[in-house]
């Protein structure tokens, strides 16, 4: 039911909404160099440094990076460039309300890609206190694909306990389902609605297939803005993948208008991680299983063993004699991403494997056994889950947060 | 602040919808026999007739005005076509469940002509027991116009006293603000909202300014087909100027998809009611001022004798020798469409008017004294009328209705 999302294996989420590749695929990758990037369409082998040229954002520098809690997407640049950083960063230093927002598109079970951002931000909450705003965009989905809404419905509860899982600060932290707190969402979309022009929309994604699809751009910038909207005008940054950084403009121009009192909502943007059979294949072009939050060890183990592209020679003694290249090896990308934060480590298992003194088999088991771990922790943590409705509810809009969201038709 | 309304002297509502002539304005009459008819844009003298084939909509037959409770506007064809008019017969004379369906886009105070079809559905409910279901548009009056939510928000608030003064049965009456009301009318929007393509909307309604009204045919859809939402599929009728078929008929394309377990709604297609200066002539293109709702009877009488285009001869000698023309007197018209309901008494005044007994003045005074009667009693019940919100209250949706029209997600 749900293997056609380019975002599977995306460090950064507002991850399903890059899967629509059935959407606007305007462009196949012919050439070694060129590549397409748009919200709806990866192709080719994307080049990260003419992407920022091509929208505009700036690389992370060293002093941004140190001034980021410590954590490996960042220090490795898995999250290598940003817009409005500084400002994000000066807000968490000064101890002043600051935000991350990143959201979920529900269209199936979430996969191992999806959740990485989501422990991120849980760390950048931990250590700087940052509200975290995490929209759950059940109407997109609809729109965007040919799901039913009791389809969408099963993936939002299930996307939810997950989200419940990493163990966020419920004081700190908002989750927002579009339909079911449409209540506030639908009258704050209406405020940006009127400032989004349809030629915006049909130049960012497309001409859009139907009314839905072109009105979710204000859904989307209400999520980005939410926090503001809830706590007062204040830095927020939005850790996306790089091709979805689209999404975060539209709400940046709008947010811009002088009559919303609102900062431009800043972004963290992010490379793909590689679908598991290889380097420049996102999981929707990929003939690989994802790996599902729910796979236990041995199925980790064999979806990696069997799938995992290596960056190792044909057989051990070519391997033993020129060595590897952790650079397009899968198990160790995933190891560099997020899997093995110890830095000296890491650039051991590199070293080894271009030396040749690692094999593919035992760099594959290494990272299985990581990833096992991380996840049989993730899933002991859902697993202790209650009533999803009750487990939900402090995550909620409180009622006097809604009240301020909400029309004051009869003030 | 609210002068530019096409349809301030319609008698069928669905009212300010039609007054974004400044959004749409995709041609100007320029010969007699040539018009424009689309839900954004009246110009030319409008041939009723060849808007019936344009649009494929029957006239309606004496038998089915037969079956109508007797109300002016159907019997003198103000009302003179429709859709699907012997289904919704069927059920009013079976008992069985049947709906109407008229709204209001809050932009500012009511007119006279605004409100004539709420008493006509008022009739329609007394006599057959219809359910009477009212939207607001307060999102889509922001998407169209120059207009904040607070200027809305009044316009609102004394739209809906309006509405209460009428005096509907709450028991079967619901009246919806989409803003007030989006957490049932979002997701319900978002149902249908993936069945209308951008391509429908800009053909119907020409290429939308922003992503609000490229998403609004959503939301009217909703609007339409809400009463069978709540109390099952039934026949449902929607009277509404003709210009606003279009309306119509894009709900009724989605409502015909086989997964929606609804019935196409049907509509009664009514004439515009001239503005003061003149037949053809909208309030939107007239200089003329509108009677407003709380117009005092003085008031009346001065906006008739002063703007009311006559019908008459130049002078008095000159009308008593050749008569007046009923066909173009205004003030004759709105005695026509709804003002003086005695048949005889209303031909006998065309019939003197003819033949030059009754004068211009005369003729003005007698729709002056029943226009500011009925204004007079409106203006009573509104006055009655105590705090607005609890006013409301039985008018809203229930709990229970509510509950049936949200998502389930934790189903």
């Amino acid at each position: 039911m749900h293997d056609d999302s380019a975002t599977d294996a995306q460090p950064a989420d507002q991850s399903a909404e890059t899967d629509a590749t059935d959407r606007a695929a305007d462009g196949d990758a012919t050439g070694t160099d060129e590549f397409t990037v748009t919200p709806y369409d990866v192709a080719g082998t994307v080049d990260y440094d003419r992407l920022l040229e091509q929208f505009g954002a700036d690389r992370l520098t060293d002093e941004q990076v140190e001034r980021f809690p410590d954590h490996p997407m960042l220090r490795r640049r898995v999250f290598y460039a940003g817009r409005d950083a500084d400002r994000y960063l000066d807000a968490a230093e000064a101890g002043e309300t600051h935000s991350i927002v990143t959201g979920v598109g529900p269209s199936g079970p979430m996969h191992l890609g999806h959740v990485l951002v989501f422990y991120l931000a849980k760390r950048l909450q931990d250590e700087t206190g940052a509200h975290v705003y995490i929209p759950l965009s059940d109407d997109e989905k609809f729109y965007a694909k040919d799901l039913s809404f009791s389809e969408i419905e099963a993936a939002t509860r299930s996307n939810l306990r997950d989200l419940l899982a990493v163990g966020f600060d419920p004081e700190r932290t908002r989750i927002v389902v579009d339909r079911l707190d449409a209540d506030v969402v639908y009258p704050q979309a209406a405020r940006f609605a009127a400032d989004i022009t349809q030629s915006t929309v049909d130049a960012t994604y497309g001409d859009p297939e139907n009314v839905g699809l072109s009105f979710y751009p204000a859904m989307q910038a209400t999520h980005l803005l939410l926090p503001q909207l809830v706590h007062g005008r204040h830095p927020t940054l939005v850790p996306i993948a790089v091709d979805q950084d689209p999404h975060v403009r539209v709400c940046r121009d709008v947010a811009a208008k002088e009559r919303f009192d609102v900062d431009k909502p800043g972004a963290l943007l992010g490379k793909f991680l590689p679908a598991l059979d290889g380097p420049g294949k996102m999981s929707a072009s990929s003939d690989a299983p994802a790996i599902e939050l729910t796979d236990d060890r041995e199925t980790v183990r064999a979806k990696i063993m069997e799938h995992a592209h290596s960056g190792g020679r044909v057989d051990v003694d070519e391997h033993r004699e020129h060595g590897g290249d952790p650079s397009v090896d899968v198990a160790y990308q995933y190891l560099h991403t997020f899997f093995e934060p110890d830095d000296e480590r890491v650039e051991r298992l590199a070293a080894d494997y271009r030396s040749g003194e690692l094999l593919t088999g035992e760099l594959k088991g290494i990272a299985a056994e990581k990833i096992g771990e991380f996840l049989a922790e993730h899933r002991e943590r859902r697993d202790a889950l209650g009533d999803l409705e009750t487990e939900l509810e402090p995550y909620r809009l409180t009622e006097k947060e809604r009240a301020q969201l909400r029309p004051s038709v009869f003030a």
